[in-house]
This record gives C-alpha cells, structure tokens and sequence, in this order.
C-alpha cells in the first residue's frame, strides 16, 4: 500500500532563499524569425510566457504534491532567441521561507516553455497536424541558494 | 502596444480528439535504483507522478494563456525507468471538442516529471545544494489525431 | 509501480444526470440555537454554507483526481436544522454529460458541512479547545439518476 | 435563513452567444503618458492586462458563485488610451452554451482593469501613499447576442 | 520584445498593513427595491457578494499577474443600498506583510459587485435582453495604512 | 440583511500548531478485499487518497470561505484498512501560523475518503447505480495543539 509523505519543515529557519532555473524550447527556423520579427498571430509570445511563467511559480503547490505553500518575494521569468532554432525562458525565484523555490522556479520555467509552444502551434504543425521539430529540452536548476 | 489574441474555435467541429506527449528526466543511477526498489522516502514516486499529471491536464486553461476550457474524456498519465540514468512520463488525452489536446497533454508531462523531480530532490542534491545531473529533456508531441 | 486508471468516457451518450447527496453534522445543542436564532458572530451559517458547496461543486475535478471535467447545469445545496443537535446539508447537482455527478454532490455536501463546522467552531470548542462533540456523519448518495 | 438558488440551465438550448463588455480607469496624465511611451518600470501594462482579463474569464465559475461552468470559444480582451486620463479595456466572450457569457466579459474586464493599476501602482500613488486619482468607473455590458 | 517585472519585496519589512477599497453598482430602482425587500429568487444577494469578494482576496495573487502571494489577517466585505439606483461595496484587507494590500481590497469589491450584478441579473435586462442601465462606477481605494 | 465576518487574527502571535483529523468510509466487504488485495482497476487507492487530501489542505482557504491562507509545514494523509467494512482516513497538518490548522486537517480527510469513494465507485454501486451501502461517517478532530 503506497505512503506519501511531505517533509516537515518545522525545525527550518527562514531564511533567503533564491533559485534560477532554465530551459530550452527547440522551434523551426521559420518560427523563431517570426518571433523575432514580432509577426507572431497569436501576439507577443515572450510577454505570453513571461506572465504565464509567473503565475505558474505562484500556483506551484497546487501542482507539485509534495510542495509547501510559500511566500514569494519575486518571480522573474525572460525569454530570449538563443539561436536560428531555440528560445531560451530562464527564472529566478526569490523568497524568505524555511524551503527552497527550485520548483517554483522550475514550474515557472516549464508553464514559459509550454505557453510559448502554445502561442506558434500553427508555424510548428506539419502538413499532417504533426509536430515533428518542437521540443523542450536541458530543463534544469542553474543556482539554489541560501543565506546564513 | 501588445496585441493577444485567442483563436476563435467557434467554427470548428466537435469531433473525437486525442494527442499523445512524452518527456524524460535524467536522473543520478542512485536515483532510478532507489525507484525501482521503492526506496524512496517520500514515497510511490509514479503514484505522486502519475495523479499529479492527470491533475495538471485538466488545469491547463488556467496555465497556458491562450487554450480554450474543454471537456476530457480521459487522462492517462504513465511514468517508466527507461534505462540506469532516466524515467520517462508519457501522457495520453482524450476528448470530444472543438479543439485539439496536445497542450493538455504537454501539461501533463511536464508536471508529472516537475512531480519526480520534487519526489526525489533529497538523492539529487550534490553537497552544495545543486543539481548538477538533473535534466528535463525531450518534451515533445508524439501523436496527435482526429477522426472524421 | 502504482497505477494509476481515469474511466475514458468516450463511448458513453451525453444523458440528462442528477444525483442528490447528504450528510450530517452533529453539533452542541447551544450551537443549534445560536444557528435557529441567527446569533453566529461569524454571520449566517447556511448562507455561507451554500454557497461554500455550490463553489465546491465546480471544483470537483481538481479535488478528485479521477473526476471529469463536465459542464454542469445546477448546483443546489441546501441545510437545515434536523433536531437539537443536529444540522443536515443537501445537495443536488443537473447536468447534461458523459458521467453521473455523484462526487460533484458528494463535494458540495462534504465542503457545505465543513464551512457549517467552521462558522460555528468558536461554540464547538471545549475549555482545551478541543472538539468533544462536533461530528461529520452519514454522508451518502441519496439518488442518482440518468434520462434515457 | 438565507436561501441560494443557481438557475438550472437544463431546457435551454445550445446556441452560439457572444457578449461585449467595457470599463475605464480613470489615471493620472503622467501615468497614462508613460503608458503610451512604453516606460512602465513593470513592463508591457496592456499586455499583461490582457492576459490577466483571458485568464480570468476562464475563471468566472470560480469567482461568482452561481455562474455555470461552460466551454469557451473564445475571449478577447483590448486596452486602449481614450484621452489624456483614461484607459479603456474591452472584452468579447464567445461561446456554444447554453447559458450568455455577460459574466465573463465584464470579469475579463474588471480583471484587466485591475491589472492596469497594479501595473502603473507606482505612478498613482501621492506622497503619502494614496490614490487620489485612480479610479475604475463605467464598467458596463455593451452588448449581448445569442443565435437562433 | 515584451519585459514584466515583479517588484522584489526582500528588502521590505513586515508591517502592519491595512487597506480599504469601495466602489458602487447602479440598478434599476425595482432591483434595488427587490434587494431590499429580500425579494431576489437567486437569494440573498448581499451574504453571496460578501463571501464571493472575501474568497475573491484571497485569489488575487492569481488574478493579478504581479501580486505577491502574501497570508491575509481578514477580508470584510460589506454591502449596502446607498440610494434608490445605487449599491455599495466595501473591502476592508489586513495583513502583516512586506507588501500592501490594496490589490486585494480592489479585487474583493469588484468581485463583490459583479456578484451582485450576477444575483439580479434577471430584473436588469431589458426586453432584448440587454442591460441599459447597469453600471459598476466609482471603484477606488479609500485608504491605504502602515504600521511603524 | 446577511453580514459575514471573517475573525482578525492580527493579535494573534505566529506559534506552532498542529491538528489531526480523522474520519471513516463504510465500504461493501467486497470493496475492501479488492483494496487489500491492490484489485482496483483505477489503480491505487491510498496513493490516490493521500495525494488528493494533501492537496485539498493547500486548498482549503479557497474551499471554506472564512479560512486565512497560512504557509503549512507538513500535511500528513493516512489510510487503512479498519476492518472487514471500513476504511479510515486519519490526517495532520502543522503549521508555524496566526491561527489554527483543523479545518485544513478536516479538509484533507474529507478529500482523502471522497477520493477513497471515487476510486471504488464502480464495485459500490448496485445494478440499479445506486450506492446503498456506501457512507462516510466519524469525520472529527481528533486533537489540536498549539505551543507557547
């Protein structure tokens, strides 16, 4: 019979805590030149993901089972062309908590990467409604960090 | 100024829908030993997984800006150990509506892997608090179909 | 491994469905009165109380992991004063769907019955406080009926 | 003792409904100034004032108890400058239900609305930290149509 | 390309915070009559706005894409009939927090007020179904305090 | 007129707080032998039940309209097997808060036992889809503490 079991973060101080993390979206060529020229139908795709991004950090607990309700001090999410074929969301979560953010910061990340797919599913789809070329890829924490 | 704009599905028809995502998370071999032995403190890892998955399909409105709320037939959320280094979470989506549910699935994908990560983040940690092997990785759409 | 199994609704017919649900929450004679006599400083119980379970209806599918996301066409809760000690929440839940609304009704009583206990709590507690006499009980199905 | 009734939605039709609802903040000069060149420290106002009032149409159900939970076609939400001290946002709600979406639109509205202020807070705030100016005023519905 | 940017509240300490926010419905005269007289068939529409706006504060870090997540210490709402056409609501928010609460004052009376008009909408529309004269106005805060 | 009345807990000090809850679901004998013998085709479901009540305590200031949100330290969901009918479901919540955590242990175990039932549905119902045996019963506050 499965057991779940939360950590107890009673004995934890509070303290600062941040945590930056990453990832990749990998889009046809085509797709990141109407990015860039802002010739996206849909609308602004980094504005999109950014604000989907933040509010994702803030419903983490909500997603994530074993994850405590925090306070969150900010919620950063950019996108950026990384080259001919990726975008790049990268987010930094910033709390005073007696728990780290790296989820909330992944959450954020992933929530971006997703919601930027979602904005160019029409330029990415093939002639059979397939997506042989989108791919989110190297999700990852960059930095945790603590103070004291 | 920026301009979002939502797709008007009001044309389109209700037909019988389903797409298929998929995505890996790589993992320390401790990591995957301790799963496959069910040796993991917080828990059955692809019980937490696999609900929170199905969970976040039916949340995707609320994530991703621009999808449309529809109803779901089903959601059927799968994690596996695919060698010594990586588990992959497949998420399958089924529904009667006006539009497509790849991004439904994604979702699905995506949290459920966010779920293994979060699960096992105690065996990932190097002695500085980082995550230097922990990967999400090819994110992607396997199959999308629609009848009729 | 645990599994983890949603019903796949896609053979059933969209049918007219309704299900009643009730339960019952034993409260301090004292409390009854106070209720009787709209003399609850945290204001009127059944009014919150409704409301509580209509709202909590509409969120049975993020409550129940398993549960469809259905559009429904009526939520209807009602409470009422059974005898001394205790207080009886109704619900009953319309749709027009693929599955019954048995655990839409069941939310709406369970959450309608926990926002009565919570008005109230300040006259439940004991010297310790404690809650010696408060008790959720007979939760149940009273009918559930589908057209056709 | 307060009674609460939800409309039962069971005989009406499903025809193809739309709604358009519209509301102003009323700014200071500077702030609608800024607005216009684009120098709003917390970034793109309108754009996050969109998204704010798409996602929040999606929520209706949750926000105002008895609103039925129905699938969207699609919400658009607009902001523009008026004059010198307003703003005005704009929301169009299209469905197949059975049910109008006035609701939607004028929750799309006032959420963007919201997010306008928050967005220009900073800006609105005298000296001793109040909002002598800052105002949300005629927020109304501009029209409603049904089909059939 | 679109930047958002949450405000970093580390710096901030907790205070004491309060804010009060209110804003007006115009209706019908017949409507306001009904509301008076306890004569609505949807119930009592002043207990509905209340709690709508108070679970509606708690929200606002969900609906308003840059709000912190912060605990609350109490949400009032309160409704009245201020003349024959008019209907106030008044949000009372209090928290010990680095950031204030007016953002949530502000989403607990439009809240409140859309509820209202949602409660009688049926005396609103007029014969082709519009709503000639419903209006939300005058939403502003009235006061925004610190402690120390 | 109906008034509602959150309680202020701003006088409150932050101290540790714990609350368990339990509560009983009444089963077909049937029911239990396929839960012991992990024969439930929608898979596991204590797994499922524990998941679901950890995440209705994060939930509950949404579920129960006067609850403060409050960050929460631990939420601990059980079940068992009581005998040859009966399934309890035991939780407890702890928290470094302002107010006490019963409604949130009160909530999980509620989730939990309307989770227990969804998953069983299928072997519950008679062949008229009626549930005449079905019941949860005993739902109380088995204890409440608070330190200092």
């Amino acid at each position: 019979m499965s057991r779940i079991e939360m950590v107890d973060v009673t004995p934890k101080p509070i303290v600062h805590r941040e945590a930056v993390a990453e990832g990749v979206i990998r889009l046809r060529r085509e797709t990141v030149k109407r990015i860039l020229e802002g010739n996206v139908e849909k609308g602004d795709v980094f504005a999109a993901a950014s604000i989907a991004g933040i509010l994702a950090a803030k419903k983490t607990p909500e997603l994530i089972p074993l994850c405590h309700p925090i306070p969150l001090n900010k919620v950063d999410v950019r996108c950026e062309v990384v080259d001919e074929e990726r975008v790049r969301c990268t987010a930094r979560v910033v709390t005073d908590a007696k728990t780290g953010v790296e989820m909330e910061a992944l959450t954020a990340v992933t929530v971006a990467l997703l919601t930027v797919w979602d904005m160019v599913k029409k330029y990415e789809k093939d002639e059979k409604g397939q997506y042989p070329y989108t791919r989110i890829e190297y999700v990852r924490v960059v930095e945790k960090r603590k103070e004291g």
